[in-house]
């Protein structure tokens, strides 16, 4: 087979903790890889077989990296999809596909998709630019509270405010942008459903967001969730009509709100390995890389079940400390059983930058959610 | 922290698959690691820090690789002892220690230990030459059959002959040897014991060898082994005996034979990561190569319990095939549900090389068993 031999090469763009990650599967399987990144610190840069220093915003830089390789995947969705979709025109295997990746880079693109599709989603209005946005509340076109999310370039909680009067309007962006309603959920859920180039596809177990009670920051990924055996078949199935109508090729993590009538609301999607899947690594029959790994080469699917319940809870950058980062009481942690800390090799930390994970795995769910409190009251990501 | 930092350096002798897995848990903790190894091709090479190619039985070499790091590990023994034994006194930390690697690295060293030390092994005689040991048949000193095993540089297989008649002793090198009882043993198993800086130690389950019944070949590696418990209890207590006698730092492989009469012998051990130890990065909570770790740099052990049953099967080159490495039939083995492949990255393939192994972990052994025979009869490691 051509992946297990040396005439074949794996393009990743974004060398981060995700491409980090993957990487230990391409090793795994002897898969030669090359990765671009913008910084020449990237996490990716050692444990890859070639690494280019360019941004993946880059017209030129993202067509040239393409044209180097076999089959080509990311690991973060803002790249010059322009150049990608050149490159799928030209034959290039570009997995995720760009049409994926339209969908999705646009966050009223996506809502769109969603109310097309008949797929439950909380209710938006969608705005050319910030500044319509006072008008039609005036004239009772939109109601406050909602959640006004910019459309473009929302990564990781950047690009999204509350908005509860109409002065928290004032310093946002004048850009496309969506007001969403907001939702009363009793729980954030997620669903990872990988979908290989042979059209298999198959779903991990739904997952739960177990939020803290004051700061509403998601503490802990806990799978399977503690939630009602009907509720989760729901979540499975929406999101495989997600998946289906998406025709993704790799994985596509789907997260979702279970609201206090049980309903299931799809929030937004990923079309990679996800934060939501880093359990998997110590607790699934087959982690979330190797799966995207399986999904984009057209390798059969694998077991998606968990060997044991799984808690994954992030290490981010602490309060009050930017500089040279220290993770303090490590040794602590690794006393405790089922426990396995993830350290991304970012050099920096920053207040709430996420710097690693860890995941604790044990028979007993109860057990491991009790461990993975410990653990988060124990370790802290400081600087020098 | 200091590992978890970047002025800590690890060092690792060998670039060979022990090391490319040693090099996964540095990656996960973002430990920095220089490896060096006599081939520019070694499968370390990518994902270590710093690579030097360098012959691991030259003092100069050794010498100068360990004074640019901070802990020194080895993955394979054979390496310049004497240059490690003058970085210790030097004060640098090297683990494991020379006594062990003294002990471990002449084989009549390593039985003359075990026999000082009560532990139960086969009754042998040392030569000081091969020439000697048609005089001790005739004279009456030694029966025949026996295993001569050559002192020195016994590794993987090499240096080992089955004697039964004294024609059989032609054509073997003069040197240092040893000639051992024949046992008739009905299972060959293994216990893996870790032991930090601190003195703390921890032991795996007893792992079985199943022997392809013509062959007498060890097909397939099955934790834990489907043995008496008592006889498992006997093999850890005797593992443990060894471990504390030999004390060592990092892992020790203690390979045993179960003789019919359920007496427990041991065979040999080594002191790093071992084939039999392989099972443990899909079915246990820590596997062995993060436990190395955890071990030599004074961290607290991790659990060595199993989530799921497991089997491993090697992937040897077949007879016949020499050259450029393909994998057939990896597509068929990764439809079975389990199943995890390590591709170890060897360009080259020629007949019984180790090339990669595959681990199968299922809740019910049986199953497990039964899929690893699969994929024992559907892979195979051939040439182009």
């Amino acid at each position: 087979m051509q992946f297990f031999s040396s005439d074949f090469k794996l393009g990743i763009l974004g060398g981060g903790q995700l491409g980090k990650m993957m990487l230990y599967e391409t090793r795994k399987w002897d898969i030669y890889t090359k990765v671009m990144d913008a910084s020449a610190d990237a996490p990716c840069k050692i444990a890859c077989n070639e690494f280019v220093q360019g941004s993946l915003m880059d017209f030129d830089a993202v067509y040239q990296f393409g044209q180097d390789v076999d089959v080509l995947t990311i690991e973060i969705e803002n790249v010059n999809i322009d150049a990608l979709e050149k490159l799928e025109h030209e034959g290039k295997k570009v997995y995720p596909p760009t049409k994926t990746l339209r969908t999705i880079q646009n966050k009223a693109t996506q809502k769109l998709f969603y109310t097309d599709h008949e797929i439950p989603t909380a209710p938006f209005t969608r705005f050319a630019y910030t500044s319509e946005i006072e008008d039609s509340i005036h004239n009772g076109g939109l109601q406050l509270p909602f959640v006004w999310k910019s459309a473009q370039f929302g990564y990781d909680g950047q690009g999204v405010k509350v908005v509860r009067k109409i002065e928290d309007l004032q310093g946002l962006p004048n850009v496309e942008c969506i007001a969403e309603r907001m939702i009363d959920f009793k729980n954030e859920l997620a669903v990872i459903v990988a979908r290989n180039t042979k059209g298999e596809v198959v779903t991990y177990p739904v997952v739960e967001m177990e939020f803290h009670p004051e700061a509403n920051q998601v503490e802990y990924v806990i799978c399977p969730a503690r939630i009602d055996p009907k509720v989760a078949e729901k979540a499975r199935d929406i999101a495989l009509k997600v998946s289906e109508h998406m025709k993704h090729i790799g994985l596509l993590a789907v997260e979702m709100f279970q609201t206090k009538e049980d309903q299931i609301l799809v929030n937004e999607v990923a079309p990679r390995p996800h934060n939501s899947g880093h359990y998997s690594i110590e607790a699934s029959y087959t982690n979330q890389f190797e799966q995207h790994i399986r999904a984009i080469l057209g390798l059969p699917l694998g077991k998606t079940e968990s060997k044991v319940a799984g808690v994954m809870v992030n290490l981010v950058g602490a309060e009050g400390h930017t500089g040279d980062v220290v993770y303090q009481n490590m040794e602590q942690i690794l006393e405790m059983e089922g426990v396995t800390p993830h350290i991304y090799g970012k050099r920096q930390t920053r207040p709430f930058r996420k710097m690693g994970h860890v995941t604790i795995v044990d028979e007993d769910m109860a057990h491991a959610r009790e461990v993975a409190q410990k653990v988060k009251e124990t370790i802290k990501v400081i600087s020098e």
